[in-house]
């Protein structure tokens, strides 16, 4: 959070009591851990959480025991089909402990005795969360929110604060900003409903679109996870920015997703909000593994991913109600807008200017026109330049 | 009538005097026939309706001749492409006599002359019809209607009474009724505008949905044929018992249908019902002729027509519209409805209970929501129960 | 516009003058064009405007001088995918001059130098356009836009103006109309927008469907450019008569059309005008050239192309709302509509009777009957005299 907050000066950052109610939920202890190993009667360590964090079950209680291989079997998680990997494994609301490790570490361990020890605390502590507010014109706010709970790993989940704080910058400096932004960097699910309780008339009333930032940087493939009611600005927006891409992308139901977004489109909480991603939570091998890092997250990755959502801020702050200013047709010719002779082919070389003059009549947006002319947003945001340059164009 | 009254004893007997006003229609004259046959001028009978009493035009008059086999060929029916089979024939509505037989029969019946003769009457008696009122927590009504008007034949239509004779033993059975009833035992067209022409303003005002209950014998498919307006609850009900049943199904179009459901639905009297069947009339090869017989019809056959009306009434009484009392999500874990440990996998486990929490907001009612998650009722259903279990529903 | 008035002595013929307004345009200079040709320095004519009028560019100013064949390249205009087209080219808002001619001309022409010549006028006098009004029982008022301007042409678009008058002499024939029908004989795009300026309002109160007759005279299929709004009336007959012809044809979008229409759905102006054609504009190899000639065009392509908007006008004269005035259904037996017999395929022999009944409850109209029922209007049409004879249906 401090990191971020170098990047972002206006960023808060807030702490909450363990103990305190969000709606059915409470926030939990805090849990710190130092060490964590298992190792033969000898003392040479088997598995080490010094050399990769995830080997101890995230939130497990303290253990110093010798252990046969039969009663270590109950605590150890490790992936069959993928040997390599070790798996990410929490325990956060039954106290438990557990080492993970990979399946070709768990068929040499032994037979043991084993020495298992993990110095870990849970304690009445905080939960951490930040919050970025950037003001526009009008109290109407797009909200990103992205989780910050299992870093360690790369595109789930490391990638996501990433991007949320290019995007940050990038909304910081446009010079106009129609709508205000706000970005919230919390834990996954408490966190989030934390927020929730805290926060919900505001939201409710301010809240126009919103993404949950996760997945945003290996160089696959796009991804949509859309809002509940599946109709929301939210959604036209994404459907267009990703099909504008001209990349491959995958839209998923509403049934598929299972971040945040859940709690904000919640039954009684129902704010527009969907998820794009690269490639999505659950749908790539390395997700929830150690091999999700930065073998899987690239430059190229992460830009992918900020592009996506400037493009989505730039509809945002572009997508107005026009009207053109007068009957029938514009005579174009004479603003140089228009070939000025009339050949076989001279309809079709401005037939995407025409079909979106005939659509301005103030009832579509543009993000609606271009879906009505099956052009991208950037060709309609172009024509509507030129438009507005020849003085023809009336905002409603 | 009397046999099914013996089976549901608060099923009334109606008599509608021959002659009786029916809207556009009038109750015809009763029918009976003693005997009937074609014989050659040795009186040896070459068909005889006491082998069979399809050999005999319904509704034929009387006749006593001796005629040329020119002469007798204007009255004989036999069906070409099936040769075994007698044809199902009938002349309600202009006098007029005739003798159905099998194609074989047909052509080996000789040269002639023949002696004709049928025993019939066609007198002022009696249309009978019976109906069978279940009271619930409502008036709101289900309405079920079958006709018993050529009960000689055994997938349509003696299937139907039966059928309707179990569900209704079923819906008498259950402890609590959120709606009422009704069953109507009737003659097909006539017999349901009757009913109609003295009914409309009561079913008007009360019927919610309904079924033609017709071709419930067989084992081959089911079918049904939606109501005129094609979105109806009942259409809702049909559509999502037949797709839970996971066996093959054909949804024919209102255009195909061609049974009480026309009445029913007719402009003007705008009553939502639908038919669900077995194999539809007019679909398969035994149809209307005396091969539809009990080998067309089984007891596994009728259960399954059974079954999906019993799934019909289960939905219809657990229809409500609830909504998850708390924000965000329900805490699950502490209720032992959440797996404690978050592996890669978790989140699957619990999808189906994850999306219809996200859609319990009270707007949907179960059935929209099973569409909605794309899982079975019955599934929703038991979802629903744990929640409740828990606590966390409330009644809208 | 003469020869019109002989045939249609009730068409009124208007002048514009040069310099009129209308909306964002002027009405052009008028433009006379005596001779125009191309000749070697020995004064043999090598293109030659007496041959074919397409070898001048429209609208060219006046020109006679000796240029190098480097010179004339800038004024000459070939196709050289079709090497034996001239095309048709124009330049109505810009000045300038040029010829067309086939591209085996033009590779033929020699090197020069050439001397060209041409005789036209610019000056200010007027645009000419014609209307012809035909009333009916109500204002409400079928319209129907062709253009004259470039008639050397002949499937777009002398056929336009063609149809138009035969399609005028059917509707004036016609002892009773529903509606008014109003015909416009203009020039494409200034000569509509024209029109639009001086009547926009009583447009807007009366037309309730029209279209722009263009492109009527190939034989080789049918098209359709639908309204913008693309559900109009004009829009629901269209799709019901092309489908009903049994030929093949192609729907085209909104975003494909280009002539008229585009003024008469632009913002604002919103009426609901469609464009039925055969081969469309830009569509066929001879669009636009000298090619476009009486080989395209045949008496049986008119004749389709009239069939098809005296089926449209056919809809629009006998598309009520009707009621069927008993309820349940109708005994058709005892009216002769009905098979006596009931056998295994009479309700087959009647299902279209008896599904456009059963949607004859007086809010569909006779249209949207054969879309439910899935027959033609004509069907449609045929069963509704039928009701009608019998007494059976009511208007709304």
């Amino acid at each position: 959070m401090e990191y971020i907050k170098d990047l972002l000066p206006k960023l808060e950052i807030f702490e909450v009591p363990s103990g305190t109610n969000a709606f059915d939920w409470t926030v939990p202890k805090e849990w710190t851990i130092n060490d964590a190993w298992i190792a033969d009667l000898s003392g040479n360590k088997l598995i080490d959480f010094k050399n990769n964090n995830l080997h101890v079950m995230g939130y497990a209680t303290p253990v110093d025991r010798i252990v046969t291989r039969d009663e270590l079997e109950a605590h150890l998680y490790s992936l069959a089909d993928q040997p390599d990997a070790i798996p990410y494994i929490t325990s956060y609301y039954k106290e438990n402990y557990g080492f993970c490790l990979t399946q070709t570490q768990r068929d040499s361990l032994g037979d043991g005795p084993f020495h298992i020890f993990i110095d870990s605390r849970l304690f009445n502590g905080n939960m951490t969360y930040a919050e970025l507010f950037i003001p526009g014109e009008t109290q109407d706010e797009i909200f990103f929110s992205t989780y910050v709970c299992h870093p360690s790993m790369a595109n789930n989940e490391l990638s996501g604060p990433v991007v949320a704080t290019a995007l940050a910058k990038h909304i910081q400096s446009l010079e106009v900003r129609r709508y205000s932004y706000r970005f919230l960097f919390t834990v996954e699910n408490i966190g989030a409903t934390y927020y929730v309780s805290k926060n919900l008339t505001r939201m409710q009333s301010n809240i126009k679109a919103g993404w949950v930032l996760t997945c945003m940087g290996d160089n696959r493939t796009y991804s949509y996870v859309p809002s509940r009611v599946g109709n929301s600005l939210t959604d036209s927006i994404s459907r267009r920015v990703l099909q504008d891409l001209g990349e491959e992308f995958k839209e998923y139901s509403w049934l598929d997703g299972g971040s945040d977004e859940r709690r904000y489109n919640s039954p009684g909480v129902e704010l527009p909000i969907g998820s794009l991603m690269r490639s999505m939570y659950g749908e790539y091998p390395e997700y929830h593994t150690s091999l999700d890092n930065l073998e899987v997250v690239s430059p190229a990755g992460l830009n992918g991913g900020l592009i996506m959502l400037q493009n989505a801020v730039r509809i945002l702050e572009t997508n107005f109600h026009l009207r053109i200013n007068t009957l029938c047709e514009p005579q174009l010719g004479k603003r140089g807008l228009y070939p000025n002779i009339s050949t076989k082919s001279s309809t079709a070389e401005v037939r995407n200017l025409m079909n979106v003059i005939s659509f301005l009549d103030g009832n579509l947006d543009l993000l609606e026109i271009a879906e009505k002319c099956q052009v991208s947003y950037g060709e309609v945001l172009s024509i509507v330049e030129r438009l507005k340059f020849a003085g023809l164009l009336d905002r409603i």
